[in-house]
């Protein structure tokens, strides 16, 4: 009987999301009981659809409804500069900032030997097979600023740098908005060894 | 283009949900385009199955699988003794305690004159209807302690106290390990007001 409950097996469900725990879970499957039925049907329908309607991009790696994404396949984005990221949300990221049009290459995560990631296992051939077809003339490498990304950027810096291709990594510093005494101490120290002249 | 992105679709429906918004509902849908395509498939699923599969009891008005629900239908708890509450969550709460042992009446709400819920909005009629057919002799309201959850028990206890039915209502006062000092004042005053000799 209680196998079958679907209420518990919906608050087992919602449970497996990170973040979100018994508690949460069951406040949402009662909030759903008290809308209306198609609620729960929009909302399940379109997990269903999601990874059965989204694949890769085949030339940049990124999440996509059709292959090659919208991005690629935008004849507006500058071609010839690349922005190298690590996930999907990333490039979500980078595009909110309105800064970036060039197009996207996802590496699908960082170089963690710990965690059994090397080179082999991120999109990185892909990313080296598109420099001389798409004429790519800078890659600019948004790697996280941590050792694994710290890492990533330096690899790729070395496989690249041979290649006639300028490589360029994200400045990294005090965030905007943050005081300085409030900021830490990484950030400083980054944004000592980076600073400019003014 | 956008209108049918799935990636989109899923995060619009996600933030359906109370207390998940735009940030939280992107980050849930790249965890689920990093799991197995099963992950989405099952929770959607579940959602997709939860209001097709739960009706309400007509005995006590909680949800439930199956009419009536197997709380109404357990031979083994008490009858004679129903413990009223506002929400079908409440059942859940009032269960977790392991104290009651008798049967459960869910009212639906309670009485919000500003909200537009008067007394006939709630399950009340059903409430009386059960007392002689179940031969109840106690009823415990366990209304919140708030405005309207007040107001409900006053007006429950008003109807049901002509009926030779003992109305009584959960006790209210401090929480067990609050340190007095932290607590708050109306559950101290409460506390004061209820008090028992020892």
């Amino acid at each position: 009987m209680d196998a079958v409950d679907p209420l518990k097996v919906a608050i087992a469900q919602l449970k497996r999301f990170p973040g979100i725990g018994e508690r949460s879970a069951t406040r949402l499957v009662y909030w759903l009981l008290r809308q209306g039925p198609e609620v729960s049907a929009e909302i399940g329908a379109a997990l269903q659809a999601l990874p059965r309607q989204m694949i890769r991009c085949s030339a940049c790696g990124d999440v996509s409804a059709v292959d090659p994404c919208s991005m690629c396949a935008d004849p507006k984005r500058e071609a010839g500069i690349l922005c190298v990221v690590e996930r999907p949300q990333d490039v979500k990221a980078v595009e909110a900032a309105g800064e970036f049009r060039g197009r996207y290459h996802v590496l699908g995560g960082s170089i963690a030997p710990l965690d059994g990631i090397g080179p082999d296992e991120l999109n990185i051939a892909s990313l080296l097979e598109r420099l001389g077809p798409e004429q790519v003339t800078e890659v600019i490498i948004a790697t996280d600023p941590d050792v694994e990304g710290d890492a990533t950027a330096l690899y790729l810096a070395k496989l690249m740098n041979p290649l006639s291709v300028k490589v360029t990594r994200l400045a990294h510093g005090i965030s905007v908005g943050t005081e300085i005494e409030y900021a830490d101490r990484s950030s400083v120290a980054r944004a000592i060894a980076n600073r400019q002249e003014i």
